[in-house]
């Protein structure tokens, strides 16, 4: 598919139910923090030398060796309109700081979504890599061999003390940011995630919303991702996340069962309200959205609803948010007509599933 | 059918939608007070006396001439069983009060539901006709033959001057009560319910909940009723409940004509996710049903929704009650218990409609 289908797909790898233990863990997703020797770190950029950035960066990718296979293209952000812009966002694809000031930004994608590698955010270059369920380690492997194949032409600022250097001195070292996207209903429900936050801040690691750093725990979707950058290797770093991912997992799991026995008919109650509001609302806002799919997917794991493809609810939940709703519509969109349009959107897309109804 | 189905099925002729003007006035009931000249009033009567009002009324039923087509049945509300008892006050058949005290209580019914009459509730005598939809003037006539029929055999307390004598000076004269049974869910939603409460409190009618005095407004439905039973003629009674049911009709059908017209994605979110939720939900309390059920005729009424009977919507509000669903599942149950049963015979009522879904 053309890498433009990523604008007008709501589908990315990362929403394939492909991934090991994506009942709980949605995706896993790596990315590493590299700035280029002889520029000044991009918050000290002025326009032409951002744009040096851009022209210098751009040519690497077509290292023949390294990106034979693969088909990337470039896109300015400044080029992408508004909405554009929020659908990488959305699809988790570009940080929201990478939109804070348009020039010199820009971001080169895999056509499968796979890779993303943001230019001038806080640094030169993150190169990103997010994978469906599990797969921290896949991840890694996949960004360094992106990593690797650029440092055949690129000349990163790297310090044999320190390690890679970065803009800010929290990503400096191996620059990894590690992190899984985890679907945490059981705990939210049993009333266990707070202690489950605490003793993951103690190792060390940060957990925040879908989003990234202040948003709300939508859907009972988290990020937990590790803090340190330095002083551990990489494959500690993702060692260490992959441990502790495993631990969540097994907690979550045994809150699932804890609810199906103790507290079943309310559970069977959640999951089916949950299923026949999505498939008969005419308004809705995309939070109750959030919250019903956490609710479904609790349905479906437990084997409470007929199995549905994780996959579709992914996707509902990235193609529900405002901007890809813009985009599908064609046209802008007063909030309460998004609200109608989201409701038919979700309808639709439940469609396929009628036989399952109670 | 056996009379006795009565406590069994839950469909009354009352709930059938072949009235006028269902879709607003669910039914029409007139009851006038009898009393027998030669006892006191129940209130006063001690348990032998009260069994004489029993053994005089009852064999009143034999006349051929008047009763030869109709099949009654004589119950002892002693007799009966507390639910089956519930379950003749849930389908309208009975007062609440005539179980509050059971010696010498008993009711006779007409084998369709159609006429019932009680003994030694607040009089000797309650005889009742209640008929679906918009009726008034038919009940009357309903209740004015069996009231006469049985004044062949029995000797009323009467008096030239004042009527018919009753327990209870407001019943005294005609001795009727007439009143409809209305879903006033447009006015409610439009916040315009107390205005009408107050016109038709300064037109002399009384407004009460479902179950009668006391009772909240389960499922925006009320029972409209005249207060007045001296001074007027039995005719003057219906003609004049019969007018401002017909105002309130016309009040309830434009709001809902407005809410269609400025609030049309509302009413259809309400409609169909009342639908949903009804179809798929695992547990659900009486209220809830009752609300639920509210909306889906709303949105029944203005196509909406498929057309759906509203006797099978009927059928449910009685059917869903405490005391009927501990009929069908011959056997006591917890209140969870049985909201997790209600749950279940809403989807199984529901369960023809699978094509509706949208």
């Amino acid at each position: 598919m053309p890498v433009k289908e990523i604008f007008n797909n709501p589908n990315s790898r990362w929403m394939d139910d492909d991934g090991p233990e994506t009942g709980v863990i949605i995706s896993s997703r790596v990315r590493v923090a590299r700035n280029l020797k002889d520029l000044p770190f991009p918050h000290l950029l002025d326009q032409e030398k951002s744009e040096n950035v851009v022209s210098t960066v751009t040519p690497a990718f077509q290292n023949e060796e390294t990106f034979r296979e693969d088909r990337f293209e470039f896109f300015r952000i400044s080029e992408l309109s508004p909405v554009e812009r929020q659908i990488l966002v959305d699809k988790h694809l570009i940080s929201p700081d990478l939109l804070n000031k348009l020039e010199g930004k820009a971001v080169v994608l895999r056509e499968d979504g796979v890779v993303s590698v943001m230019l001038n955010e806080e640094d030169h270059l993150r190169i990103q890599c997010l994978l469906p369920g599990l797969k921290l380690e896949r991840a890694w492997e996949i960004v360094e061999k992106v990593d690797n194949g650029l440092e055949k032409t690129l000349d990163y600022a790297y310090s044999e003390k320190f390690g890679y250097l970065t803009a800010c001195p929290t990503n400096t070292g191996t620059g990894m940011r590690a992190s899984v996207m985890v679907h945490l209903c059981g705990l939210v429900l049993t009333r266990q995630l707070n202690n489950m936050l605490n003793a993951v801040h103690k190792l060390g690691l940060t957990v925040r919303g879908l989003y990234g750093e202040g948003t709300e725990a939508l859907g009972d979707l988290f990020q937990i991702s590790n803090q340190i950058t330095l002083g551990q290797s990489e494959g500690e770093i993702i060692a260490n996340l992959n441990s502790i991912a495993r631990q969540i997992l097994a907690q979550e799991r045994s809150a699932r069962t804890v609810l199906f026995k103790e507290k079943k008919e309310m559970i069977m109650d959640r999951a089916w309200r949950a299923f026949g509001i999505l498939k008969n609302a005419r308004v809705m806002t995309s939070e109750e959205v959030m919250r019903l799919i956490s609710d479904l997917r609790l349905g479906v794991d437990l084997g409470i609803l007929p199995a549905m493809p994780l996959k579709l609810l992914n996707e509902l939940m990235v193609m529900t948010r405002p901007a890809f709703l813009t985009q599908l519509a064609a046209r802008d969109m007063e909030p309460h007509q998004r609200d109608i349009f989201r409701a038919e959107l979700v309808r639709n897309g439940l469609s396929g599933l009628d036989g399952l109804a109670g």
